[in-house]
């Protein structure tokens, strides 16, 4: 990853602002003869795009994506794919407050003190709306997973929301289509409506976890020492905006078992190894094992609330501000299509790595 | 990060098996002008070393570095430096159980996986035998940082063994070096050392929580959006053999913050900025805020224990296996140095990039 | 340089076919606070541009760039820079032949044979039309430079056309704009206009040379061994479409030269080592000298021609094919304008890398 | 290409000066599986080594290369490779003279303008020595090739010495192997042998074109736009010490071509197409057409020469510079083995990346 680009073999660049004409993404490296069309991407973008519910922020924007270029025919050529996203709901509005205080809790300060110079119209490229190029741009990767890898299928999640837990007995993967939280505990989801209308109209906003897990993840996946999977994950999530902390299989729960608790022992079933259990999340020494692969993460609370905080202007006065204006008072909800997507260009660059590197052989066992 | 290269300006690259020859790293583009030595590199790479205590492996290996270019009269060139260090405890031993038998809870059925050949002696490239090249770059990277921003210090200790976390009321920076735990609080370490003598008589390990903090890291490091601090410092952490989770300040908590507990107010300080917490571990939007940069991550138990577990052969055959040999019952121990390493790392080359970048100009406050 | 990727810190990845609804380059790592506008990318643009004069396929598009990202209030924010160009000229036609046959001298076979699908629409990728975006990308570079290394100058120019040079005793810069061939000699102008004539009316095409001279460069830059500024060139202007031989300084006939010939001596001069010649063309271990960066390349001939020529279809069936349409009779004379944009690029590229592993200080003489 | 590292998936990061301990390279991403020992690799060393005749320098060193890691009995096992070579002639000697002057034509000047600091013994880092090392990581590359494209052939040879150029007419392949330049035609060995002994005893030196062809090259090698076939062997051949100029196909002389004499018409024989003529050097649109690669390269003469030059010291005094030594009076005799090495190297990398990204299909022909 450097700067604005991830990925090794299948590459994506995403360029940008809240409030400029259009964001989107450059998509370099994809295999030939994928086939893509726009309203398969958009399917992917609707999922996370806001104003579809009270929870998410009220902005209404279509986020209809463009090919502008890779495509022909239906299907890709092997050259860079151009998606872009027009911001249409760009609300005229006095940025005056915001242009010159910064927010805490927002990339404000830290733009400015490196840049000496910020679009502050909506966080400018620190928004979180750059999540929609991923989206699109992860959109391809499933498409090219889906001709590489039938079966495989990702699938994110909400597993916590503030210091609300899912009940994992009564994990339900039909639900998770079913509430506008993607939690697969139908019963989690009723409290945590209550809970965030609650939030809501207190002007406050709540961290959540996500979990995305992928299955029928060939083994051999991944790149010692420094392009691991479980490492190209942790910096694929990590670099979702509000993220804080990300885990593979037991992640940091790890630390308080003993040696014989985590062992994931193995056995020979009739297409392959097997194991008693998944404490590694599918991964060990950086590569996948077949199993699923289960990756964590922890979003923050929301920044912009309704509560005034204490911060400074440019000029370095002592001040205060409210965020007003349309906000998530749970963003993590819509970091789940983020993260999915993210899972599948990570895990298509290291299936294009690994081809590239051992032509997709195995060592057999048995 | 690609293959067994991280870093984007200061780049380091490692090599070697657990039981070949030898291991190193070759590290590119650290600044001209920076005083190196054997020495100095000799000082990190000790406290990493095994067999200082009776908690760590009892390898007896010096693990004495030669610098074998780049260096010249005393100093840095600008070029290559090429750090080698020998293997020289490889105890002649019969290696027929575990060429044959892939131990549950390591590389050794990923490896064959993938590359249909693994050196099998000690776990080859994925033994922790590498990280003392990640000492060594680190070595390195702090004598350029010491140049470059004098005031930056880098410290690294244990938090939690096992289910056993520090009280941080108890917490004395000048205890971390006075016990075999790198822990900032002498109770717990008491109480680890019986606990840990209880493990390791049982043949039984257990994992670790490390956190690492650097202060005195200037505002303005990283690259957003994906080069940002923390996304390139949880991929480093990710990447030390058995981590499982990474966390940025509050990290997985996070999500149970609501956003007016979670927001660090900002004031104006003689100096500049002064927050009122720090959340947020020092960076915001990925770029670091002068504040403390804190990351914390968890180490699983070592996989290598006396209790036999149920596993598979090369051959497909079920069976079982005990790993006997030297083993630390803790290997979050000796990750202190190596995190402080990464660190390091991370920190040096993000001051390259930006000062690539920006010339490493700041936006004036007040 | 990375599939559609070039440059290390300031980084170009350009998209789009020739037939597309649009093509453009996403341009990341800029330095903040550049000024940047459409009406000056504008300007180099339509040095690019075709349809200009008779010597150039009369395909007519404004090539009008739309900037989408990366700009603020009139500067450079740091983030990636979207430069689109918009298709206009996409004249309805039958693709019929050219989409079942491939053209000799084009990359129509190859582009089949990796990718087995090709966007046949007017060479597609592989269609000189990509050179707008580098153009486009130049104009940032240039104006980077302009801020950074004021007194930088670039300028390019024909020294030769088919078999026919200048004479460089006529070497005059102010006739570079003067004449339709961006050549220094008007005699040699007069003398290739009527050539060019003769051979467009004939249907065939020649080759040229184009020489770019960079002054001004400070001396440092580059990144032995393989990041060197002479190699980045190289590859810089062989990766411009019909490019096939590229030469610093005396370059290919160097290898005629004795070492007392070939030596630059050095002399001390009022602001610093003065050299009593340029064989090495400004570059020594690839290392700018402060010299004159001087690199020269040879352009093929166009290969849509309307002899005929024998060829094979899709199917595999000998046939043959004329090459109808709008072409140039000579490509090079439009290669002009991208060579001088690939030097803008490498020189910042090459200037951010050496400021951030060195700081710019360099070693003082005298 | 990056610093001291080239290559995308197969990458080779070399270190090491002239007069320190030990120089060599780290190979990262080689396939596991492919037989590697050092005998094979010391055959293509003893290839470049110097010493061996009247021609080149007269510096003795065995060049022997140790394997430190990476292969494990007899075979890669896809971990890095690393490859050492003892420097074991470093006569002591007063470097007095060339620590203060700077040499003419050497990057004497530059490393120390850029670096403030450089190794002054031998060339330091600027050496040619370094080269040695790029020729054993070709005899890996070579290795794999041989695996994956048994038919695929890489023969280097001196087309050009000075002013004096080969017949082609008497061409044979197998004097190659016969003459101490490396050259196909006999009669110029017998002209150039006399050639350089009378520069030799005058103190002179001189340059040399050197040609390396590639047979049985699979089409479809290459990733446009950036990353070409081409532009990465432009960067691998001018990344050699002394290299000023690179030709693909008919390079330079394409400018005097029209369109109809450079068109290589393409005709439908028993296996695939097959062309008439190969103007395009076995590369069009910067992918492999499966005809012979053609690479051509200039090497300036070798700059440390007896005649007395003009330079400068480090305090900026005039003064004048015999550089004395042991030196080739044609350094591009031993260029030939190097080029050939960098032609393995980017081969096997284009290889991995086409497989990486299209897993090696290939769009059918008839």
């Amino acid at each position: 990853m450097s700067f604005n680009t991830f990925g090794h073999l299948f590459r994506v660049t995403t360029w940008g602002e809240s409030h400029g004409p259009a964001l989107g993404a450059t998509v370099d490296g994809c295999p030939p003869g994928v086939p893509v069309d726009e309203a398969a991407l958009q399917h992917w973008l609707d999922r996370r795009r806001p104003g579809q519910n009270r929870y998410t922020t009220q902005r209404r924007e279509p986020d209809a994506v463009e090919i502008l270029s890779g495509v022909f025919e239906g299907v890709s050529t092997g050259t860079p794919i151009q998606l872009m996203i027009r911001n249409t709901d760009q609300r005229s509005k006095d940025y005056g407050e915001i242009a010159e205080k910064f927010r805490p809790g927002h990339a404000d300060i830290t733009y400015w003190q490196k840049y000496g110079i910020r679009d502050y119209r909506g966080g400018g490229r620190s928004s979180a709306r750059e999540t929609a190029a991923r989206v699109a741009a992860g959109g391809i990767a499933r498409a090219a997973l889906a001709r590489m890898v039938p079966d495989l299928r990702i699938t994110g999640y909400m597993v916590q929301m503030g210091a609300l837990k899912i009940d994992r007995d009564r994990f339900d993967a039909a639900e998770i289509e079913r509430n506008p939280f993607w939690t697969p505990d139908a019963t989690a989801a009723a409290v945590w409506a209550e809970y965030l209308d609650d939030l809501r109209k207190s002007g406050d906003s709540v961290g959540a976890v996500i979990e995305v897990v992928a299955s029928g993840v060939p083994a051999g996946l991944g790149a010692p020492v420094y392009g691991k999977l479980d490492t190209d994950l942790a910096a694929a999530m990590m670099s979702i905006n509000a993220v804080k902390g990300v885990e593979i299989g037991d992640g940091m729960a790890s630390a308080a078992l003993t040696g014989s608790q985590n062992a994931d022992e193995i056995a020979m079933g009739p297409n392959g190894p097997v194991y008693s259990s998944n404490h590694a999340g599918g991964i060990l020494g950086g590569i996948s094992t077949g199993q699923d692969v289960v990756v964590r993460f922890a979003v923050k609370p929301t920044s912009s609330i309704l509560t005034t905080r204490r911060t400074i202007t440019r000029g370095g006065q002592d001040t205060d501000i409210v965020t007003k204006g349309r906000h998530d008072p749970c963003v993590g909800i819509r970091a789940v299509p983020v993260a999915e997507a993210m899972m599948a260009c990570v895990l298509l660059d290291h299936l294009l790595l690994d081809r590239g590197q051992t032509g997709g052989a195995r060592g057999p066992i048995g």
